[in-house]
């Protein structure tokens, strides 16, 4: 019989495989390939011991029942979908993991004062519709009217899917626990950045994940001559974005856990002989606490105006994205980095910089992660892996994890 | 009858009409138009007692004899080619002033000691050919053969279009004049640059046609998700290129009559939440002193390792052009300025940071050259303009020029 950790990679090996596309990975919301993963994915889950459902919404939910009287719901889980050419750790680790190990401690005959639920949502990385979440929006009661008529590139509604999905009559859904029923969410993940690696560490517990506003500034001067125009003379937008972006770096890197991003640049008219008289380009800012954020962006706002007076040119902000920052429950985490210790020997608290289900969750429930190291910080990529070794790290943090809330519940 | 520079303003609007494209001004190497402008150019010349001639690459030229004994020549001119959907004064300014200057001389019964050619130029912006400088290479037996072999857009070379000019046969020919028969080469062009128009004066005095260098530079580092990787772990190569554009502004502002620009750059992956891997851009540094130039080319090289080394990312440099500068003659630049200040009141000189026929000439005979004040400093663009009291002022001072090189020569 293969252990735990053994079975858990059969599983993700075998879940890699089913895809939409043929020779690379890549399963979205609804899809053919998602409606197999799901089936393949309950089967696992019914081997567990684990009782299953598929809600209105495709999240497939795995269900272990306590005998205690009024025991509570803990939720675990990730996504089952991905992103096109996807790695196959990226959300199915965080389904898969705590099937096994539910799988063991069945084996070992634990009782859990708590129900367990194992959630595999049905949507998370906004492919097919340009918008993500939609599995735990639907799990929790939070799906929007205006998510159901957005529309994919088949020009499919939402509502249109779900109707086909639940035989012709959809609903929004309530959610499917009441708040006072829930202890919490707890989701393994992969790390998706470098500092777990960094660090020589296998796991680390997520503080927070960080709120995020992303914007496009569009920079004017005025274009001339490369050749006949002093320096003094010119009104060069791109080396006033210069400028701006080394001010930009030296803000993120001189204040703790700042994350500051330009990745894309466009200049204009883009000539190697003429002063570039306008330039296009994206900020992402990113920070674990709201209020150094917005701290950030109005010193941002202050640069980008002096820099703009002083080089006579002009700038333009238009905010694109503003997320608010997500506090992961302290009493979970505090858990969490307890099974840490005992497992890994010592703890790293990290923040998420990306957006997971615990986002959509930590509106309904208390919210903890347990990130895992993958290799080169890379994700959203078929070169994606976490390591076996690593991966029995977090199975061992997680199966300690939950007999010692047993014991504190 | 209309003064000199009425009957200027006229040939410069009559000229401005003919061209190769209906509504735009555009007049490419033995164009169609080409032609037309030829034979008009020819009859302004005739009308001001030149006597004409059209060489084997099409220049043409206007013949002013001087009845002295051993009578050098001096060559006054420019193009009559224009960029595609082009200003009327960049080139044919430099055509027709001469011409207009002549006819006054000759209303004036001004007998000069030394022979006038005016020469318009048959190519110098290098549109038809992607190669500039056709004519004045002509014109001083500077043609390669591997400039015969250049293609246009129709797939002809450069040799088939000479061969049906010159009715089936071309050889490249022989200089028009011997080094040692001529007095000189002076251009009067447009600016094309904000500096005259900075400091209030309507002509300028070119010192030295500016040595160009220009690059490709490849920056390479690594991705990462813009909201996991922290910024100690990065390799931004648009952080690097970022730091580097500042760098190269500082130099050239530094660095008196240095100019430098980057002018095209392209961020790779280039989405909005990915840290730029790979960045390209364009490099383009001028200076009127060589070795100045080649001393910043070295600190901006030295630069580049540097932040590469510091930031973990490699700079790859390829050269695509790197061009000597042109001194101008001293002595014909000390009279054009004596010129300059006996009808302007004080005079300036200041460098060309474009090329001009002037630099082909340069190799052949000692070259000067009239800038003439434009508005806003633009060229290449229907918008180009150069006042009448400005042309007026040019006007003056060549007539001033020619009379007093008369008395010294």
């Amino acid at each position: 019989m293969p252990s735990p950790l053994q079975q858990l990679q059969l599983w993700l090996d075998e879940l890699g495989q089913i895809s939409d596309e043929p020779g690379r990975l890549t399963r979205t919301f609804l899809s053919p390939a998602m409606t197999r993963a799901v089936e393949q994915t309950a089967s696992y889950m019914q081997s567990a011991g684990l009782t299953t459902r598929v809600d209105t919404v495709g999240n497939l939910i795995g269900h272990c029942a306590s005998s205690a009287p009024k025991a509570k719901t803990l939720l675990l889980g990730s996504h089952l979908d991905t992103v096109r050419h996807a790695g196959k750790y990226d959300g199915p680790l965080g389904v898969l993991l705590p099937i096994a190990v539910m799988a063991e401690l069945q084996r070992r005959g634990v009782e859990l004062p708590f129900h367990v639920e194992v959630v595999g949502f049905s949507e998370e990385e906004g492919v097919r519709f340009a918008s993500g979440y939609l599995g735990s929006r639907g799990f929790t009661g939070q799906l929007r009217r205006r998510d159901l008529e957005l529309r994919d590139g088949a020009n499919l509604t939402v509502r249109q899917v779900l109707e086909a999905h639940n035989g012709g009559v959809f609903r929004r859904p309530k959610a499917a626990h009441r708040r006072r029923d829930l202890l919490g969410y707890v989701e393994v993940h992969i790390e998706q950045g470098p500092v777990l690696e960094a660090k020589g560490l296998a796991v680390g517990v997520v503080s927070a994940i960080a709120g995020q506003s992303r914007f496009k500034l569009t920079w004017r001067g005025k274009a001339g001559h490369a050749g006949t125009t002093p320096m003094a003379l010119r009104r060069d937008a791109f080396a006033g974005v210069a400028e701006f972006a080394v001010a930009v770096e030296a803000l993120a890197r001189g204040t703790r856990g700042l994350v500051a991003t330009i990745g894309s640049v466009q200049v204009a008219p883009g000539a190697s002989n003429v002063i570039p008289s306008e330039v296009l380009h994206t900020l992402d800012v990113r920070h674990a606490d709201d209020h150094t954020r917005l701290l950030a962006l109005q010193e941002l706002e202050r640069i980008t105006k002096r820099l703009a007076r002083a080089r006579d040119l002009t700038c333009d902000w238009q905010a694109t994205q503003n997320d608010g920052a997500v506090a992961c429950s302290p009493e979970l985490t505090k858990q969490l980095e307890r099974s840490v210790r005992a497992v890994q020997g010592r703890s790293l608290t990290l923040v998420s910089g990306a957006g997971h289900d615990a986002v959509v969750m930590s509106r309904h429930t208390p919210v903890a992660m347990l990130f895992v190291r993958c290799r080169d910080g890379l994700s959203h990529h078929p070169d994606e892996f976490a390591s076996p070794q690593d991966i029995g790290v977090a199975l061992q943090v997680m199966l300690d994890f939950l007999q010692k809330l047993a014991v504190r519940d």
